[in-house]
This record gives structure tokens, C-alpha cells and sequence, in this order.
């Protein structure tokens, strides 16, 4: 070694976490994986340098080996278009998630706007109504903010008595991070002028469902705005196209997509989906609405759920954390089923409400292990244990599961989701 | 209006520019863009509402409403895969290029790497010569940042003494920028043991062309890291397909793609794509080489060339800043072709060796006018006029052009390349 810096092989915490300086340096001062093979004699010059490549293209499409990574796609019977589909996340990594794997979550398919064709109304407890089409709103004053959507249902099977199997894709794929471009909300409500008595929102989106929610004008005049583009390019048709609303940190739905009218009323309406779904049932049977911030929460990706580690040696651990209430202050990670904790390396820009990827070096033993992570936000909230979160709130809730994760390593290199 | 904030008029420099605060309170205090249409009567349901809409999907795809919005191929005569496909800045927005956009520059078209075929040599001045297939290298701790690439070609039209006309892609758009994800070249250094006399890398891409350039180990060792990820999935084909060097800030082309080898030398090698290309011709007939940063540059997106304003009245300037020193500190805009300078309002997050998205309000009267955007770094650099540049460099340079871009707005509302 050139530099050996044996410091960085210190543990940080019980069976194998290595010290989160390892990924701020840049070097393995002194450790190896020895995974790489001895180079013996000169490289062949492999069939695809014989040959000038394919072309340039004006819109690039990903390798052909990386299709088997797709979003998990899971309708509501009898139908295509209303469901969900997951982001496969144990095969990204860094915080942003690719257009094509956003995930999705529609009540009643995607649908097909022309946008010169759309419109958004903004009519309620207004002093002038206005219409907007997508050509005028490009004309207001834009910002730009990375923001994760996570649907409030996200990780609702870990609700049930027996550990489901799945990957971090199928229990907790129902988020995702992209920049989002728009205009702050309350630009516009400057534009139409809003009555003294207008304390809410009605939000009502252009699909077959008219899916709509009710918005509390507080945050709509704090952090929430009128996207247009996603990650650089004009939002997906399944994430809103040509507009949507990003509603920082709160429940997926709220974000409502295809936006095409902003009602301002006093009192939230009682649309569909804020009293048939979308409220957290308690135990004595009386529903609680309008539970809108996701709570703290993380997630080891990898490893996790049906991924199969190569046997003892060293392993990163990735995973993702984020809350409504901010930035991420804090992950730690214990591969010791939760006795011994070690913070995890936060990867820069770490920002409020947006996904934060942590990551940490681990000595797998070849023993079985349980990983698990627990996120502290900067508020100082923590993450809960699942047994914490389930006895606060009973057997009936389905929504708002943010509880700790926990992977069980076996000695084969499989690893299955557990609770402890 | 609600709350009128008529601060938020105040003009911040000649000719219609207003102060920056705009962008950061999300109210027009005041203004309006009078773009929206009074709500005469209920809205009337469109088609697409009355029937489900289409069926979750994979992976996604974009709007057939946004297939316009392409990159701009250049192929070289008697070719279709070598030369360049450049991002359409005009187009996008925020930080973020999406990977279907990245800019593409290819010496002998794009290969299709099967990716367990694949590996890359770390040999020469090394205690021990190793190869590392893809599965290995993502066994090592990862890190992410946000980094633009630039080709050092980029704005070379720009060298002509008669102003080229197009629009902010075809004249800047070899540029890009995306979260990567790898592993710090310095890790892998350490593995191989880099002997003291190893002073320069050689990098070789696994293309027909075996690009390849010398890499000082000192950049190597500081921040340059072997990318596997681009925006959270797995490399694009064209950006190098499994594996591509990053090196924050300098020319592109060091940034190799497809990387296959990596030797330690004593020297620079001097391969053919540092001697015959890539170099500044001076005036006195000389080449100085490996003239690796790529300068603090900005230029303006929206209006640019080729783009027609819709007649007097508010619009926002947006465009991109970026410096391979580090963050951009500063950018100013003009509309008076540089006799007055307002600061535009930078978006978070403020990167260091990343794009920055920049914005101001700009009251159009109507009567032709001249765009500038002048950015300086946190070195304290200042982007130059194009004179004092091209006063420096003499009439032989081809590379790294970096000054003032300059767009006059005619009174029909067109928007073209001049110099001032």
C-alpha cells in the first residue's frame, strides 16, 4: 500500500461495522477485498474493440442487460391502469431515482393529456378565477427542489402479524426522489387573490378518478409547488404529465397528478379519497384524517430481501433514509439484531425531504446476522421500533408505516425480512 | 392579492431586471403576469377523463407529446457512431440532465459490453497488477456526487469571427450533469499498491478507438472515481457502459468511458488523443497539453437562440453556471449587453464541479435588447468577455471556450447569438 491508514480497519460498532470513515476517504488504509484477480498476462483484446460501435442516438435508451430491472408492477384486479408499480430499490443506488422508475401509483390509469389541451383553474373563495395553460405557467418565476414522493401505504404488508417476504423493491418500493421543477403555489395564489375565509384547498386531478385531495392553505403558501419537470425533462405522463402537485414530505396522494383545479374552500371537502381510504382506523373504530407528513424512516437496500451475499469478507451496506420534518441528521446501522449501533456515512447534499443514502463497511463473519438501520431527523425524531409503532396504534392501521427495517443475513448469504 | 409584497418590484439592474427575491419568497408581491384567463364557467370534463386511462408499466417512457425534445446528432462524415449528440439545454430544467439527454462524444461509436465480460487492469508501477470484474468492484465502498461533464470542445463554434446562430444546445450543449455512483480511484490504488516513481495514470476505454488519456496521480488520488451509476440506475451505454472514470471538472474526454485499463506510468504516455487532439495551439504555432480544467462558464437557457419571446411583459431568465474550481459563488445577469448587472437567485443545492441552475425576473418592455450572464466561482474567478479571452489565446485555440454568452432579443421577440 501506498498510504497504509490502519485506522480506518477501527470497529465502530459489534459483529463487523467498520468505522464511516472508510467511505469519507477514499481509501481502504490496509484492508482488502481481495476480490479482484491477479492480473497474469496482458488483457485480449475483447470482440467489441474489433469493431466501430452503434450509433448516436437523440434519445438514449438503457443497456439491454440492465432489463431485468423494472419497476414491479401490481394492478388492481381487473384493471391495468390503477395499482402501483415499485422502485426496484436494491438495484440503485446514490438518492435520485431514474424517470422510468419512478414509481407509480394511479386510481384509475395513466391518462393521455395533449398539454396544449390542459388547463388549470384556480376558482373557490377567490377575488378573480383564472385559468392556466401550461404555456403561461412557464412564464412564472420557476424553483427547483429534490423532493421524495412516498405513497402513505408504502410498506403497509410489514403491518401484518407474519414477516412478508420480499425485496426492498416490493415492501418499501413505493418511493422514490427526483428534482422537481415548478412554480411555488403561492405565486399563483398571489395571482388569483385569496378570500380571508379561504383556509383549504381542493386539489383535483384529470384522470378518470378525479382523484383529489384537501390541502391545508398553510403548506400550501409554505414549501408546496406546481411541477413540470422531473429530473431536468418534463414530468413522466405517470407521474402527471403535463403538471402535478409536490407537496414536500407528505403522504404520496397529496401530490395529486394530471392537477387540473385548485378550489380554495374554508373547510376541507371530504372528497372520496380522504374518507373511504387514506385515514388511519384506530383501535376503538373512529378514523383519523388528514395524517398527511411521512414519519422518519430508512431502509437498508443492500443487503436485502432476496439478494444472496458471496460469503465472508467485506460488504458495503446502502440504504436510503428521509422524513417529512427535514433534513436527515442521523443514521446508525447494527448488524447485531439492534444491541450495538455504528453511524453510517451520510452521502453529500444531504437535503430537507428528500431521500439521504447512507452507507457503511461491514466484515461479514459468515455468520447469521441480523441488519437493521434507525434514522434520527433534525428535529431529533427517531425512527421506531416496530413493536413501539404497532403498540402506539393498534391493529387497524394501514397507512404511515415508517417502523425499523430488519434484514436476517443467513449463513448461506440469504437474506429474508424478520422482525425483532 | 392576499398579501402584497411590492418590494418584490424593486429593479435590481437596467432595462427590466428585477430583484432576485422573487425566486425566494414564491409570491409576485404585487406583479402579475395578467398570462392566465379569467374563469368565465364550470370547466368542461376532457375526453381523457371519461375512460380509464393506460396501464402501469416497467419502465417508463416520456410523453409522446415530448418526442421533439432530442439531442442534437452530429456524427462525423462516413460515420454514425463517432462524434457527438448534444443535450438540448433549452429545453431543460434544474440541475439534473435526465441520462436519455446526457450529451454523448464517441471516437469510435458506442459498444455493447456484455457486463460479466467485462474488466478493468490496474497494472505498470504497482506492487500488485490486478483485475476487477463489475461484480467486484461494487463489493467496494461507494460513494455519489453530482458532477457536470464538459467536452473541452464545447462553445467552439463560438472561436468564429462571425457570430454562429442556434440555440443554447447546438452552441454549449456538449454538457451534462448527473449524480455517479462508484468507487474513489484511491481505493482502488491502494489495493495495487502504487510504486513511489507512479506519478500519471493511463486510461483506456474499451472502445474500437481505445480512447485513452494520462490522468496526473495527484487528481487521481484527490477526487476522480470509477462511476458504475448515473442518476440512481446502472450507466447509460453511450456514458460508458460499465464503468467510466468521473474526474470532477476537467475535460470530458479524460472522463473515460468503457474504462478497461488503467496503467501507472512515470510520465504521461502521449497517446494519439493527447498529441494529434486535445491540445491549445498558441500563437506562436506550439500545442500546450494536458490543459485539463474546464473554466468558470454560464450561460443563458431560457431565451437563447432560436426561441421567440411572446411579446412585452414578465418572463424569467434561466441558465446554468459551473466551474471546475469548485462552486459557483456568483452569477450575474444583464439585459442592457453589459452596461448594468443584477445577481440572479442560484437554486439549492449549490454543488461544487456541478451545473447550477440560476434565475431572474426580467420585465420586458418590448424594445431590443442584449442577455448576458457572467459567473464567478468560489475561487473568486470571473467569467471573461469574449475579447479579453480571445485577446489571451490568439486565433489557433480550439478548446475550452468559457466566455460571456451574449443573445440579443429583436423587438419581433427573436432571440439570437451576437458578440458585444
Amino acid at each position: 500500500m501506498l498510504k497504509p491508514k490502519p485506522h480506518n480497519l477501527e470497529p465502530a460498532a459489534g459483529n463487523g461495522l467498520l468505522h464511516r470513515r472508510l467511505f469519507l476517504t477514499g481509501s481502504l488504509g490496509g484492508l482488502s477485498l481481495l476480490r479482484a484477480v491477479p492480473l497474469s498476462a496482458q488483457q485480449h483484446v475483447p470482440e467489441w474493440m474489433k469493431a466501430p460501435g452503434g450509433p448516436l442516438r437523440p434519445y438514449g435508451e438503457r443497456s439491454p442487460h440492465e432489463s431485468n430491472v423494472q419497476r414491479i408492477v401490481g394492478p388492481m384486479p381487473g384493471t391495468t391502469g390503477s395499482g402501483s408499480s415499485r422502485t426496484p430499490l436494491e438495484f440503485l443506488e446514490g438518492m435520485i431515482t431514474p424517470n422510468s422508475l419512478h414509481f407509480e401509483r394511479n386510481h384509475s390509469g395513466v391518462p393521455d393529456i395533449p398539454p396544449a389541451q390542459h388547463r388549470l383553474a384556480i376558482h373557490g373563495l377567490v377575488r378573480r378565477p383564472l385559468t392556466f395553460d401550461l404555456e403561461a405557467l412557464t412564464r412564472y418565476p420557476l424553483i427547483s427542489r429534490m423532493h421524495f414522493i412516498e405513497c402513505s401505504g408504502n410498506s403497509t404488508a410489514l403491518y401484518a402479524s407474519q414477516p412478508p417476504q420480499g425485496g426492498a423493491g416490493v415492501l418499501h418500493g413505493l418511493l422514490s426522489c427526483a428534482e422537481w421543477t415548478g412554480v411555488p403555489l403561492g405565486t399563483l395564489l398571489d395571482e388569483v387573490g385569496v378570500r380571508p375565509e379561504g383556509k383549504w384547498l381542493l386539489a383535483e386531478g384529470a384522470d378518470a378518478a378525479a382523484m383529489s385531495r384537501s390541502i391545508p392553505m398553510e403548506k400550501a403558501l409554505d414549501d408546496v409547488m406546481i411541477a413540470m419537470y422531473q429530473n431536468g425533462e418534463r414530468l413522466r405522463p405517470e407521474n402527471g404529465y403535463p403538471m402535478r402537485l409536490v407537496v414536500p414530505g407528505w403522504e404520496g396522494n397529496t401530490n395529486v397528478k394530471w392537477l387540473r383545479r385548485l378550489k380554495v374552500t374554508a373547510e376541507p371537502v371530504m372528497t372520496k379519497d380522504e374518507t373511504s381510504k387514506y385515514t388511519d382506523l384506530l383501535p376503538d373504530g373512529t378514523a383519523q384524517q388528514f395524517t398527511f407528513p411521512m414519519g422518519v424512516k430508512s431502509v437498508i437496500t443492500s443487503p436485502s430481501g432476496g439478494l444472496k451475499m458471496q460469503g465472508a469478507g467485506l460488504y458495503q451496506i446502502s440504504g436510503l433514509a428521509w422524513s417529512s420534518a427535514g433534513r436527515i441528521r442521523r443514521v446508525e446501522v447494527s448488524a447485531d439484531g439492534g444491541k450495538t449501533w455504528a453511524p453510517a456515512a451520510l452521502s453529500a447534499p444531504v437535503l430537507p425531504k428528500a431521500l439521504t443514502r447512507f452507507r457503511i463497511a461491514w466484515q461479514w463473519n459468515g455468520r447469521p446476522a441480523v441488519l437493521m438501520s434507525r434514522a434520527t431527523d433534525e428535529t431529533g425524531i427517531v425512527q421506531p421500533a416496530r413493536d413501539a409503532l404497532l403498540g402506539k396504534r393498534g391493529g387497524a392501521y394501514r397507512y404511515h408505516y415508517h417502523a425499523i427495517q430488519s434484514w436476517a443475513v443467513a449463513a448461506t448469504g440469504e437474506v429474508r425480512n424478520v422482525y425483532v
